[in-house]
Parts: C-alpha cells; sequence; structure tokens
C-alpha cells in the first residue's frame, strides 16, 4: 500500500455487490483522511454506482464491467492489484493479504454476506483470519455487526449495533462460557454452536453493560437488527 | 404430528420471510400429497402472503401478526404448537425437534438465509444437528442449496443447482479430504475453512460426474449460482 506516506489507520474492504447501496454511501461518510478504499473485483461496480472512487482496486476482474475498469485503470492516485483468475484464495482474501502485509490495525468489510453463501461463509473465516494476525475486523451490513473477540471483554449497550446479540463457537468449542447483563443469562458452560444451534441469539443486552466471559478459543459476535434505520437523507 | 396416519415422507419447513416469495412458491410447487408444509412463526406470514396453508403451525407468534394467526388457529386440520417466548432454543430449532421426534427422513428448510445473520448460522447449525439425527436436511434460497455429508460422495453435473460448488469444514478439520473432476482439481489435504477461508469456493464440477473424498468429520457442502431463475411462469 504505497501510495500513502503512512500506514492507513484503517481500510474499507468493499467485497461485492451490495444489498442495500445507501447503506454503503452512508457507512463510507465517515471515512476519514487517513483511511483507505479497498474495491475487491465487482465491489468496484458498487462503488461506481454510488460515485465512490477507492483508493486501491484488486480482482482478476472477471465479473467487472470493462467500461467500469478503464474509467479507474488510468488513473495515478489509484492503486490496481490485478489477478490471474486461477489462483487457491478468493480475490477477497488477496485484499486482505495485502491489508495484513502493509500491517493495517483494522478492516471494515462490507458487501461480504447474503447471496451466495459459500461467498459470505469465505468472508466470516476471513475475517477470523485477520484477529488471527492481529486486525480488528467488523463485517457490516444493514442488518448485522460481526466479530471475533480472543478473550472476555465487555459490552456497552448505548454502543450496539441493534436489538439483538448472538455468541457462536469458532473453530473449536469455547470453555467456561458465561455472560451476566443479558435478557437470557447463561451460566458457566461450554459454548458449541454445533451442539447447541440456537443457544445464544436472539439475546438482548438489558444492563448498561454485559460481560462476556471465557477462557479460551475464540467467539464469533454477531449484533443484529431487524429493520434498517432510514438513510433517506443521505440518498 | 399426529394427523396423517403415515409419517409423512419428507417436511419442508418455512422458518422465516422470505427474500423473493416467487421462489418459495415456485418450491412448492413440487410438493407431493404424503409431504407437510411447517410453518415457523413469520414463516406463516410468508405462507399466508402467498396462498399457501400450512399443516403445522409452531411459534411464540411474537412477531406474526395476530389476524393472520386468527385465520389459521381453528382450523381442525391445522396443528398448532405453541411456544413460550422465554425459551432456550428457537423456534426453528424446536420445530426440527419435533421433526428428529416425528422421526421425519427428510427437511427442506427454506426462508433460512440472509437477512439477521444469527438466524443463518443457527439454521445452518441446525441442519447439521438434523444430520446428526440421521435426517436428511437441505437448505434452499434462490441463490443457494447447502447441505452436510459425514461420508465420501459422488456429485452428478446434471442435478447441480448452481455453477459453483463450495466444501466447508464443519465442527473440526476434515482429513485426507480430496475432490476429483472439478475445475480446481485439490489433491489429499486437511479441509479446515477457518486456516484456509477460501480455498474451495466458487469451484465448478467439468465432468460429468465428481468424486469428494474424506475420511472422518462432516462437509458442508454449497451449490450455488449468481443468477436466479425465472420464475415469471409460476408467479
Amino acid at each position: 500500500m504505497g501510495i500513502l506516506k503512512k500506514t492507513p489507520e484503517s481500510v474499507y474492504l468493499i467485497a461485492g455487490k451490495p444489498s442495500d447501496k445507501a447503506f454503503v454511501k452512508n457507512f463510507l461518510i465517515n471515512k476519514k483522511d487517513n483511511e483507505l478504499i479497498f474495491a475487491v473485483d465487482s465491489g468496484l461496480e458498487a462503488l461506481d454506482s454510488i460515485n465512490i472512487v477507492p483508493d486501491i482496486i484488486l480482482g482478476d476482474f472477471d465479473s467487472v464491467g470493462k467500461g467500469i475498469l478503464k474509467k479507474y485503470i488510468d488513473k495515478k492516485d489509484i492503486r490496481i492489484i490485478r489477478h490471474n483468475p486461477i489462483k487457491d484464495a478468493s480475490d477477497t482474501e488477496l485484499a486482505v493479504d495485502e491489508c495484513i502485509k502493509a500491517r493495517i490495525r483494522k478492516i471494515y468489510m462490507l458487501n461480504c454476506l447474503g447471496g451466495r453463501m459459500d461467498h459470505t461463509f469465505a468472508n466470516i473465516y476471513l475475517a477470523y483470519k485477520c484477529i488471527k494476525n492481529d486486525v480488528d475486523v467488523y463485517i457490516f451490513d444493514e442488518f448485522n455487526k460481526i466479530y471475533f473477540r480472543k478473550s472476555s471483554f465487555e459490552l456497552n449497550r448505548s454502543n450496539l449495533y441493534g436489538k439483538y446479540i448472538a455468541f457462536f463457537s469458532t473453530y473449536r468449542p469455547v470453555s467456561n462460557f458465561y455472560i451476566t447483563g443479558f435478557k437470557y443469562p447463561l451460566r458457566t458452560q461450554v459454548l458449541d454452536s454445533w451442539l447447541n444451534p440456537s443457544l445464544t441469539i436472539s439475546n438482548e443486552l438489558i444492563e448498561p453493560s454485559g460481560y462476556v466471559s471465557f477462557e479460551d478459543g475464540a467467539v464469533m459476535v454477531i449484533e443484529s437488527r431487524d429493520k434498517k434505520p432510514d438513510w433517506s437523507n443521505n440518498k
């Protein structure tokens, strides 16, 4: 990421077509100067359709209209990383690898969920790869905020993305898991989503703050809401 | 499931609101007389909106309009299972438990993917719970067909749901995994989606049939397509 003199604070990774253009546009309004927008393959089309110019573009561009790519390919301030379509990892994984190499500290992944579920799952596993490499990562769409935690943590109700919160085990069951401050408290137990699929979904934080405790492993956290906010003012 | 004299061959579980009503309607056209439609909570609303009457309704009905429930509650040939909203499992899990108890052999899960990701993940884990209990289960939406396999299996190109096929590890890494007949062949290796998030996505079966081999564990299979077929003739 040799464009900026300093390593950018964080990167917005736009990984595909959006389910909601207004959401993406509204989300990117908050971008600071020291943050980069990274378009992955058809994510370029998504950005183009809302008139947002990325800083980096990566892909084999097998699914991007040639006209759109042409608009950006000669611009000096845009870095283009082109890959062979025959490869062992998705464009999104290659983009994440670039971020890890460049020592980016935080990634917001957008347009990563819904539609084709193979992409959705790969993106979730990919977010975990970031965490393993000490890159803080958050997947957002209009209904969900998804992230991972490798050790016990606190949650504040005022910061939640929606009414609901859910916890899932990851690469192995999570031992000595318990939560306090929630509508459905859980006493110490093994968190194993393969064994208890829906035990920890649709929970709600009822105290001003809640505590999620566990001993080892990693927990996937999904903060969610049933309805999207009204972004009509920002369209 | 005491309504039918014989155990139904399979059950269509409608677990929420549809992303595509035409898809659900079209899917249910193929239902045979010896198969049941099982509406879970807001799945009832989904069915009502396409004028399909379920055989069983289960839920706490916290998210169903009272008017809609009233239409069905006094019908003699519809079984209603009402649950307390405060419970340790989702309505969908309780519905699956009913199916397992009734020794149903096959479940088609619809309206299970997309939107709130906590529900999506819980539904996927839930499908695996079915497999453990020897119930064959398939999750369908307009883009994806998702299922699990506990041992090596063959795939025929003519039966695939879409162009793409992907394989993921489940509750633990899958050892001695290899595939033949595909565009991107994989030699024997450990399949661990937490380690190699996108290694096995967007693959394509190029031979008339392909073989997926592994030694132990369980594999999640996602057959997918980028575009939905045109159901306009069936709307």
